[in-house]
């Protein structure tokens, strides 16, 4: 059994959208598919498809929100890896009983019509790792 | 047409390959599937398959190497994103052309039988991104 499918995306923290955009429009030679504001996480989205895996800009809407925070902190640059998983509780509970600490208690909605959680990056040597699963309609 | 197929792999910049691949293999629910000391490099890698991507782990074998470096100022953590291209020399060719830094003048070979070239992260919102295509027999 696959516990993770592929990588479903990688999330880069940005200072402005836009900028961001004409940069990676360029660089991967295709516009972003879709924009979207994600107020519970006061951040702006930008979405761009690269063959079965995905590249997520996300720019603070709000100094304090947590992408403001991270830029303030460390400058842009990567800030997750998300996977996608089938059964994203099954999931959270396998991690759960390897050890790892989950950042959400309960799976959330995110963006780009997903319910995500988050794994602590101190037991994945630094990496903030999302998982995620399509949200049933 | 596609410039840029799909992310061949993420590189994560580890302290301790033993230690990063017992975390990883729980992570990820599968064990690498190759371990490789690309001397050039000074580091030893481990790759694990997830669908149709790779996860890289990097450590360095000496501190004075490019991901001992990078450990020293940053700490663990993702260190780049690979794509996968058909053809190197066009896509370094197109990016030096839109305007991107390329930090290698020709493609070089890497760990995974990959002719690899990277991108300066000064032109992509401070993402070190290595283009890699699968070398020729």
């Amino acid at each position: 059994m696959n516990h993770i499918n592929k990588i479903e995306h990688i999330g880069i923290a940005v200072k402005d959208i836009d900028q961001a955009n004409t940069v990676y429009e360029k660089l991967l030679g295709v516009p972003p598919y879709k924009q979207e504001v994600v107020e519970s996480e006061s951040v702006i989205t930008s979405f761009f498809k690269i063959g079965n895996n995905k590249i997520e800009l996300l720019a603070s809407t709000k100094d304090d929100g947590p992408i403001g925070k991270f830029i303030a902190k460390k400058g842009e640059g990567i800030h997750h890896i998300a996977f996608d998983v089938d059964d994203i509780e099954k999931e959270m509970d396998r991690l759960d009983k390897e050890g790892f600490q989950l950042i959400n208690k309960a799976p959330k909605r995110g963006a780009d019509n997903k319910l995500v959680a988050f794994v602590h990056p101190k037991d994945t040597n630094s990496v903030l790792i999302e998982l995620c699963q399509e949200a049933p309609l």
